[in-house]
């Protein structure tokens, strides 16, 4: 296998809208400016950027599917369909385009749950998929304002407001991202 | 063993401040208020509501030792020390004044964190915790509304209001409080 940086924009992109590659485009420019900023490896930070949201339009059934047939992270199918296309991102980069690089699959694994021990390219594609140059929600100024000088304070700030949506939206909380936000606060006051 | 209830009241009482006390009160008020009204055992309510906050003003190193020495659940002690007084308030109410219902045992045990599957009686004791006349806290007014018809729905909000506020503080979430939250939820819809 094994895919040119070109050839897997051309497949991506054409896997989704084209305002959700513009979205793709912000993170990747953001992942790359935070890996320069923390000491990260801004190409990984890049690829991961890239491949983050390779799922996010298909459809729900074929993702549920691929997690299924395939034993991956099967606790998910109980939770927001939102947190699917993350593992089956990571699924798909390693098997249909030959990405071998774990710290990336694992980036895109876990950039919409976050996971205790997340690492720094973890919180680097995690938080860029936040504070992208198109993202436009309640409070995003503040995470990016917290991004110039903390990492871990802005990711703290970016699951704070992940989890007050679902609060006032009466949904679900994915248990793992109050496990990352617990261990990232414990982290840094320990 | 075996205290009557006027020998518990002057027990807990002579342990805690005078304005504690009063809150204890309220929630003994408002427990058999709502046991009446959604079908529970008021007379188990009234006994779990004057034990649960037993333990309250203990000395944190003392509740702390107490889970230690006893084998109780050594989870709790990596959060906040606000849930530990529940766990001890149990273990003290059996070893200490005998009462033997494990209903009302676990009703006082999950009364701060709730938990998976709760009870009616740890549903009624957690959410008279919140909405005791004495309770004054932003939103409480808007759980008390919930309370009058919906149980669930009220509970659902009062831990939706502390989650608020640990997110507020910057402070670790108990995963149990979500895992309770979520386990309303999900049993309300499905």
């Amino acid at each position: 296998m094994g895919y040119t940086r070109e050839e897997l924009m051309a497949a991506i992109s054409a896997g989704m809208p084209a305002k959700r590659w513009q979205h793709v485009e912000g993170v990747m420019e953001s992942a790359v400016i935070l890996a320069k900023r923390y000491g990260g490896d801004p190409e990984k930070a890049d690829l991961a950027a890239l491949l983050h949201d390779l799922a996010k339009f298909w459809p729900i059934d074929e993702q549920e599917a691929i997690i299924r047939d395939n034993d991956l992270n099967t606790e998910l199918l109980a939770y927001d369909k939102q947190l699917l296309h993350a593992e089956v991102g990571a699924f798909i980069a390693r098997w249909d385009y030959g990405v071998g690089d774990q710290e990336v699959l694992d980036a895109v694994r876990y950039h919409t749950s976050g996971r205790i021990g997340m690492t720094l390219l973890d919180k680097i594609v995690c938080l860029a998929d936040y504070i992208e140059p198109g993202r436009n929600f309640p409070g995003v100024e503040r995470i990016r304002e917290l991004a110039e000088t903390s990492l871990d304070d802005a990711l703290i700030a970016g699951f704070d407001s992940t989890i007050s949506f679902l609060l006032e939206k009466h949904k679900v909380i994915f248990p793992m991202t109050v496990l990352a936000r617990n261990d990232l606060i414990q982290n840094k006051t320990e």
